[in-house]
């Protein structure tokens, strides 16, 4: 994983039945531990993806908002941590608290918690994907551009929420013949996509192997993860995906499509699923 | 807490220097305490904002993206916790697998940690806020509306990443002179806002009370949350606030501003500190 807030990869742009290779730059994302360390011990707070940079503000910003210190006095020190793995040595942050502070350790018990939106936990993301016994997409289809091109209409058809407010997410599950199986809304990203796949848990669909996932938004570590997880071999977005959802996709094979506007699309991963002329 | 995907709401609209009263619909967003239920023991497993609607498939949904359990047939039932207080029924889901299914826990443990993104645990979000003795913002000023304007231009200004990425949140702070103080970026809303945040810590800003927080994205109960807890009085979106986002910013006294585009903004709340003709 690089340290950069953005990152440069080659993508292929797809506009009409045109396909060309181009360079592009994505956002950088990157698991980030943090750990607080008052009197002497040290406990782990949180994972959280991020963008590389300002990291000793981000963990000492979240603490703060988050209640666990009250002061910024309270703050003794911010530092990497220089006992993790090299490669993730910027990756693990200790917050020290002076003695003299009262953090409000109940917080982090009470805030411990499996967050919807991110499964990533321990220190390399990637690495702890494969413990998860997650295999890669296998699925063999190709599919017409213009097929996908025929997506964010419909799911626009059904986003009755998001018209009259503009503040909700969607994500929709079509079938390889572009026919629209679900669409839900929420004003997480995540919990659109989980709600999708929980549609397919609870209704016993069991073609998601062919099966092609719409959000409205961005395609982050978070959510191509989920597509993995369900075997969902198409994971399309309206908006940007992040370096490490790109880095995922290719390693599990997944087709990854994002900036779908209109007949223009770009292809991060899994190109040999469109059919090209 | 109204149950409901969108909620109806009474704002101001300013276009120029002209106010006016308007109905308004904002995303509905309410916490959802997620159980699991296996061989007669239960454990919670996670607080998540989310907008209702589809809970069961959310819940579903989750612990199967999570890698909780693995086969769809593992699910016996999901339903919602009738020994949740009343008004919080609808709030706390139970997903019961099957006593043949063999759900991998370790991941629960492994998951568990403190979300940058959410801090609301246990079941009533606001009140919970209360509990860690929050008050509410006594600043008084009064800002122009043309001050609020010049706002987006500037923080755009410093968008560096995401004009070449198109996929990162950006949050800035400003004095009431409008005078940028420091613009971060983040894939992750919540992130730039810590980071913003943090950065007020590190430097021992003493001036939060009389600031405003920029925010490229939407306004969501967290992000209010984050503003309530650091003292600063004004947050303006550039996007759309959620319902529990407003109901927080009224509570606290926080001047919330949404759809901050040109010379047009939304007032959900602290309407006082505009200088209105």
């Amino acid at each position: 994983m690089a340290r950069a807030p953005t990152q440069k990869i080659r993508i292929v742009t797809l506009e009409g039945q045109t396909h060309s290779n181009k360079w592009d730059r994505v956002a950088g994302e990157e698991p980030l531990e943090l750990r607080l360390k008052w009197r002497g011990q040290t406990v782990k707070v949180s994972v959280t993806m991020r963008t590389v940079g300002h990291d000793f503000e981000l963990a000492a910003g979240l603490l703060f908002t988050e209640g666990i210190y009250s002061s910024f006095d309270d703050v003794q020190e911010v530092r990497y941590c220089v006992d993790a793995p090299q490669d993730q040595q910027y990756n693990v942050v200790t917050v020290t608290l002076r003695d003299s502070a009262s953090p409000d350790l109940s917080r982090l018990g009470r805030n411990l918690f499996s967050s919807s939106g991110c499964g990533v936990c321990g220190k390399a993301g990637l690495d702890n994907l494969e413990h998860r016994g997650l295999t890669a997409l296998q699925a063999q289809f190709q599919l017409e551009p213009d097929l996908i091109y025929s997506l964010p209409a419909q799911l626009e058809r059904t986003q009755k929420s998001f018209s009259s407010t503009g503040g909700i997410h969607a994500a929709a599950l079509f079938d390889l013949e572009s026919r629209l199986l679900v669409a839900r809304e929420d004003v997480g990203r995540h919990n659109a996509v989980d709600k999708v796949i929980g549609w397919a848990v609870l209704n016993g669909y069991a073609e998601l192997e062919r099966s092609i996932l719409l959000v409205s938004a961005r395609a982050g570590f978070e959510i191509v993860q989920k597509c993995v997880a369900a075997q969902i071999p198409v994971l399309a977005a309206v908006s940007a995906p992040s370096s490490l959802g790109v880095e995922l996709a290719t390693r599990f094979n997944l087709t990854l499509l994002g900036f779908l506007r209109g007949e223009r699309v770009n292809v991060y991963s899994g190109l040999e699923r469109l059919r090209l002329e």
